[in-house]
């Protein structure tokens, strides 16, 4: 039922994910949109809206999309859950259904910025936590640094810590407790990174509180969104430029479609109980097909496992 | 004797300056740098490094350019004071000779971001105070309201609260004090604002903390870099991309100019008493010119006796 989309694409998505992929995908919502289309089928009665308050949602909407999907996957009925809904509500429903693991601080939002010609950074916490505490930076680092193993085989993650000069002495107090925590952590921390350091290939994992993580993660969106819209505008300026623009397009096409978010499977909720892929509010159904591998990959791997593991033994 | 173009560019910005506006620029260096050019010079026999650690570099070298050229202002033997070097350094510099602003809290550093097509958007702090309260930022907002009024002739600034989502709720307690304020503070206040509005029509000037701020700024540059590096990548790719590239440069151009920083003249510290133009490290000579305009025209109008009114006047 979610994303802005839903549920028209989602179910696409859905389909051809079960066909391409060999993944029987449980669908979860309302019996209208959920039902007659050859899947199975989870049935509520209540959705929580993209707009509406994440809290509220969750503790008063029981009987909902969101929250009954992250019951299946509590119950066993699903081995994943996937959404492009309310981010924010999909992170309680997982949280509140599933539970944390056991020994972790606060489960944090792992966004992978697509890094054309390389492996995605992870950005974490990209928004769950507004307010952290270093220690809890120490987790996010070791959580993501699985995921970038898991999900992107990379052997030892280069980890920064985002701030805004390389030098340890600066930054706020939140990020000079944490450099100090990092650099005796057991981690491959390469220090402080800066906001120009997310697109490049000098580091895998970035770590940040959720206020600096969603801000430069939305910072980043708008500013390619931007540029990407303006090369378009002049490429559709005039006859001759449709013209030249067709003879660019191949060798901008493969950028296009490794910026594109569609193309990458979502962000991933670390830290609770069970695998949750958040997908962005725009999903197209090739978008839910990429989540729904993400999901089926990290389940094979066994990634909550291995989440469980690293923050048990070092919390 | 500041960037990574120094001297050479930077004299030649001020030769430039001299001639195309008719300023008497005062060249502050060494005086193997600043003398023989035919411009008045004030010399000095120290130099504060683009990495230099700003605060020991200002305190422990009184007789380094930046800090000469601070006292030249505040003596009176130079109106306006434009650096493109270390910029903790600058404004350590400004802020301990020139002073503050009675009234002011803390300086902060106020970078107008070009948005091709409309008035730039100041972000401020863009790094001076990594640390903020709530009413610091109050007071960056009306500071950034002057600068746009003075600067772009921007009639009643719209300004924005940088924050993870619209509503005020979200964000962190800084944020969500400060909303609070800004709501009663008789400014033009438009609401939590977020990343991906920073390049747009919606807004004017954009508030927060210097850490948030720098991070924002850095992440935005360094995405805006690299799309455009794809596309020229893309555009070099074979000779027939590169007789395409030739039909679009006629509107791609536009764009990139304004998207320059060298364009543009800098950021300000806002809060200090004097003109201070924080230009870019890697200022071109054509940087300088723009610098210069800037300081020129912001002593013409006064800008710091206005924003002397506003400290004051609602500190």
């Amino acid at each position: 039922m979610g994303g802005d989309k839903a549920p028209g694409e989602i179910v696409q998505g859905a389909l051809q994910a079960a066909e391409q992929l060999g993944v029987d995908v449980l669908l979860v919502g309302l019996p209208d949109a959920v039902e007659g289309h050859g899947l199975p089928t989870l049935t509520c009665s209540e959705v929580i809206g993209m707009d509406e308050d994440p809290g509220q949602g969750v503790r008063r909407k029981k009987d909902s999309s969101l929250v009954r999907a992250a019951e299946a996957v509590r119950d066993g009925k699903a081995s994943a859950m996937v959404s492009a809904g309310n981010t924010g509500a999909t992170m309680g429903a997982a949280l509140l259904r599933m539970g944390r693991l056991k020994g972790v601080h606060r489960p944090a939002i792992a966004t992978p910025i697509p890094v054309p010609g390389t492996t995605p950074t992870i950005l974490l916490d990209a928004g769950a936590n507004a307010e952290c505490t270093a220690e809890w930076l120490v987790q996010f680092a070791r959580m993501g640094a699985v995921m970038a193993t898991e999900r992107f085989a990379i052997d030892k993650p280069r980890i920064g810590l985002l701030s805004i000069g390389e030098e340890e002495t600066k930054g706020n107090s939140l990020v000079k407790e944490a450099h100090l925590l990092l650099r005796d952590a057991g981690l491959n921390f390469v220090g402080n990174v800066e906001g120009r350091d997310i697109l490049t290939d000098e580091i895998d994992v970035v770590v940040t509180d959720g206020f600096t993580g969603n801000v430069a993660l939305k910072t980043l969106e708008g500013g390619i969104k931007f540029i990407v819209g303006k090369v378009f505008e002049a490429m559709m300026s005039s006859d001759e430029a449709k013209e030249a623009a067709k003879v660019l397009l191949p060798a901008l096409a493969p950028v296009a479609e490794d910026l594109d978010p569609d193309s990458h499977g979502g962000a991933m909720l670390l830290g609770v109980d069970g695998v949750c892929i958040i997908s962005h509010g725009s999903s197209s159904a090739r978008a839910v097909v990429n989540a729904v591998r993400v999901a089926k990959d990290m389940v094979e791997k066994d990634l909550v496992d291995r989440l469980r593991v690293v923050v048990t033994g070092a919390a």
